[in-house]
C-alpha cells in the first residue's frame, strides 16, 4: 500500500514537516510494510519555505537584510533541491512579526527587505522564484522591495523619496533603468489568496492597514497615495493596476510585483502544489492523508486540506484528513472528497495542552488509523474468505 | 459484517445503552449494510440494572422501600426479558447518594431497603437474582437486609436490636426461622469486585467507613461491632466470615448475603456478561466495539472494556474501545487484546462541554471509525485487484 503523507503545518504547534514525521511514524507502527512518502504542503502564507525545502530536499539560506523599519534583521529564505527555485516569504523580511506593536506604522515601513532577499537569490542563479506575501507590515505598493533591486521614486527635485506608504504621494517619477536585469529572465510567481484591489473600500490601506497601525485617518491618507501611484504607474509605465484582483495584497506589493518585476499572482495551495511536485506524489500513492490544525469551513482554514483533497478526488485516491481541532461540520468535508476526517485529541484538555503535545498526539493517531485500517483489511479479507467458501 | 456493540456507560454523561446507540447510528451512517447488535454492558456498579434490562429486553420495577436511614424513598430494580432473573442495585436502596453528606452515619444506616428489593423480586416469581453491591452507605453486615426478609436479631433481653453497625454488638441472638423460605430455592449471586475481608485493618469499617461518614472512634468501633458478629456467626450459625475474600465489600453486606441469602460472590463483569448472554453474542460477532468514558489502567476504571476484549479475544475476533478520555499508555492495551483505541474529542474541550456532548461525539466516531473501515476495505480491495491482475 503506498501512502501520501500532505498535511498543511498545525499553527502554532508543529510545522507541516514534523506534522508529516509524526504521522508516518504512528502509521509505520501498525502498518509496517506499507510505502509512506510525506510532502509537507503550505498555502504560500507562513511555513511556506519550510515545507518546499523539505519537500524538495532543498536548502534555506540564512542572512541579513533590513527589516520594514530599515534595521538590520536576520532572514532567510529557500532553494529547492534542484537549484532553480528561490521560495520566499516576504514576512521574512517585511512582516508584521518583526515589529513591536507600537512599532508597526504603515506610513514609514517598507518591504525593501524582500527585495534584498530576491537579488540574493538571483545572486545565486535562481531563475524561478516563488514568492510568500502573507503578514506585510507594510502598505507601499512593493516600491521599497523594488527600489532594492534598482527601481528609483524620484521627487519634484529629483530626489529619492522616503521609504514607506506615506512617501508615495512625493513621487513625481519612477525610473526604471536601474533595474536588476536578471529580473527579465526570471519567472516570478506569487501566492495570493486575497483578490483586494489596490485602492479603494476593499483596497490594501482600508481592509489591512489597521492591523498594521494606521489610525482612520492614516488609512485614508494611505489609499490616497496608493490611488495617486496607480495613477502614476498608468501615466508612466502604461499599466493600469489599481482595479486588478491581488494587487491590494500585502499593502500593494501584490500590485508592485506586477508592474516591477513582472511577476504573476498565483492560488497559493496550486503554487506550492506545483512546486513540490504534489500530483505525480498523489498519482504514486493509494491513500493521501492530509490535515492541518484547525480544520472547518472559514476562509482562514483549510485551504491546504481542501486542495490536496480535491487534487487526490481527480485522481480517484482514497483522502484522510487529520485535524487538532475538528469545527462541527464535517459533513462539508466528507461532501469535499475526504473519505474521512480523523481528530487528534484523546481526552479534554485545553488548547494550550492540545497545542504543546501535537507531536505525540499525531503520532499515535497515525498508528491508530493505520489500526483502523488493518481492521477493515483483515475483515475485508475473512469476508471474501467466507465468499470463497461460499463458492 | 457483523458489528457488535458492547460498552460500558460513559460516566457522569450517558448510560450504556445510550452509548451503544450512537455509536450504532454513526456506524450505520457508513456501513448501512453490516449487521449491528447493541449489548449494552456493566460491571456491576451503577447502571447494571439499566444495561441488563436493556440487554436483555427486560423491564423495571418502581416501589416505594426504606432508605438507609429507614424513610420511605422511591426505589428500583429490574427483571430480565424471560423473566427469571431479578437485577437489584443496592446503591438503589442502601446507597450513600441517598443521604445528604451530613446524614451520612454507617453506626445507624441499614441495608433494610435492600431486602425489600429481594422480597419484593421473589414475590415476583424470580428464582435467580444477580445483586450490585457497589456505593453504600451501610456497615451493618446486611442485618438490615436479612430482617427485611424474616431474619431476627435479639439482644439479651430478647427484644430486636436497632437498625445500622452500631447496634452489631447488642446482638445476642441470630434467630433464622422466619427467613423467606424462597430464598432457599433462589440462587443469589453478587456482583463483586472487592476482596476486602469483613474485619481489620482491611476490613469494611477501616478501608470504606470513613467515606460513608465514620469518624477514626467510630470506626474502631464499628470494626469491633464487625468481629462480634462474625464471632457471633461463627458460635450460632457455624459459619467462620470474618476473613472470607470480599465478606467486607458494601459495608459488610458481603458477608450478610453469603450468611443467610446463601449469595455467592462473583466478578461483576463476569456475572454481567453471563446474565446478558455475551459469549453467544460474541460468537455472532466479526467485530466487538467496547468503550467507557475513561479508559485506562487504573482499577476503577476499564473493567468492562477489558472483559470484553478479553472474551472477543479469545474467539479470536477483532476488537475495538472507544473512550470519551483515553489516558496515556494506550500500548497496555493494544497488549491486552485490544486492536485499536478511539477517542471521541475532536478538538481542545472542558470536561464539562465533552460530557455534554457525549451523544454527538460519540454518533459521530461511529461514523468515523466505519469509515475508516470502510478505506481499509476498499484498499485491500484494490490490492487484491491489482493482485488479481498480476496472476
Amino acid at each position: 500500500m503506498h501512502i501520501l503523507i500532505a498535511p498543511d503545518s498545525f499553527k502554532d504547534s508543529l510545522g507541516a514537516p514534523a506534522v508529516a514525521v509524526a504521522l508516518a511514524k504512528g502509521i509505520r507502527k501498525s502498518l509496517p510494510k506499507a510505502g509512506i512518502r510525506t510532502v509537507p504542503m503550505a498555502d504560500g502564507g507562513e511555513g511556506t519555505v519550510e515545507s518546499i525545502i523539505e519537500a524538495t530536499g532543498g536548502r534555506i539560506i540564512q542572512l541579513p537584510v533590513l527589516d520594514p523599519l530599515m534595521r538590520e534583521v536576520s532572514s532567510f529564505y529557500g532553494i529547492t533541491g534542484d537549484g532553480s527555485t528561490a521560495v520566499i516569504e516576504m514576512a521574512a523580511a517585511s512582516g508584521l512579526e518583526l515589529l513591536d506593536p507600537e512599532e508597526r506604522d504603515p506610513w514609514i515601513t517598507s518591504t525593501y527587505g524582500t527585495g534584498q532577499l530576491v537579488r540574493h537569490a538571483l545572486d545565486q542563479g535562481c531563475r524561478k522564484i516563488v514568492l510568500g506575501i502573507g503578514g506585510s507590515a507594510t502598505n507601499d505598493a512593493g516600491t521599497g522591495m523594488a527600489r532594492a533591486l534598482g527601481v528609483r521614486f524620484l521627487d519634484g527635485e529629483g530626489a529619492e523619496v522616503t521609504e514607506g506608504g506615506g512617501s508615495l504621494g512625493d513621487i513625481r517619477v519612477i525610473r526604471l533603468e536601474g533595474l536588476d536585469p536578471r529580473i527579465g529572465k526570471t519567472r516570478i510567481r506569487v501566492a495570493c489568496d486575497v483578490t483586494n484591489p489596490l485602492t479603494g473600500l476593499q483596497g490594501a490601506s482600508h481592509v489591512y492597514g489597521p492591523q498594521k497601525g494606521a489610525d482612520p485617518e492614516k488609512v485614508k491618507n494611505l489609499d490616497a497615495n496608493l490611488t495617486f501611484f496607480a495613477e502614476l504607474v498608468r501615466e508612466q509605465l502604461s499599466m493600469e493596476i489599481s482595479r486588478v484582483p491581488g494587487a491590494g495584497a500585502a499593502g500593494g506589493l501584490g500590485a508592485g510585483l506586477m508592474v516591477f518585476l513582472g511577476g504573476t499572482l498565483v492560488k497559493g495551495f496550486d503554487l506550492v502544489a506545483e512546486t513540490v511536485g504534489l500530483e505525480a506524489e498523489i498519482q504514486w500513492a493509494d491513500l493521501v492523508i492530509t490535515g492541518e490544525g484547525r480544520m472547518d469551513r472559514q476562509t482562514r482554514f483549510g485551504k491546504t486540506p481542501f486542495g490536496v483533497a480535491q487534487m487526490a478526488k481527480d485522481h480517484g485516491k482514497a483522502v484522510i484528513g487529520i485535524a487538532g481541532t475538528l469545527e462541527q461540520g464535517a459533513e462539508e468535508f466528507y461532501r469535499s472528497g475526504f473519505d474521512v476526517i480523523i481528530p487528534i485529541q484523546e481526552r479534554p484538555v485545553s488548547l494550550e495542552e492540545a497545542l504543546h503535545n501535537a507531536a505525540a498526539l499525531l503520532e499515535r493517531t497515525g498508528d491508530r488509523l493505520a489500526r483502523c485500517m488493518r481492521l477493515g483489511i483483515r475483515l475485508a479479507g475473512e469476508e471474501s474468505d467466507i465468499n470463497a467458501h461460499r463458492v
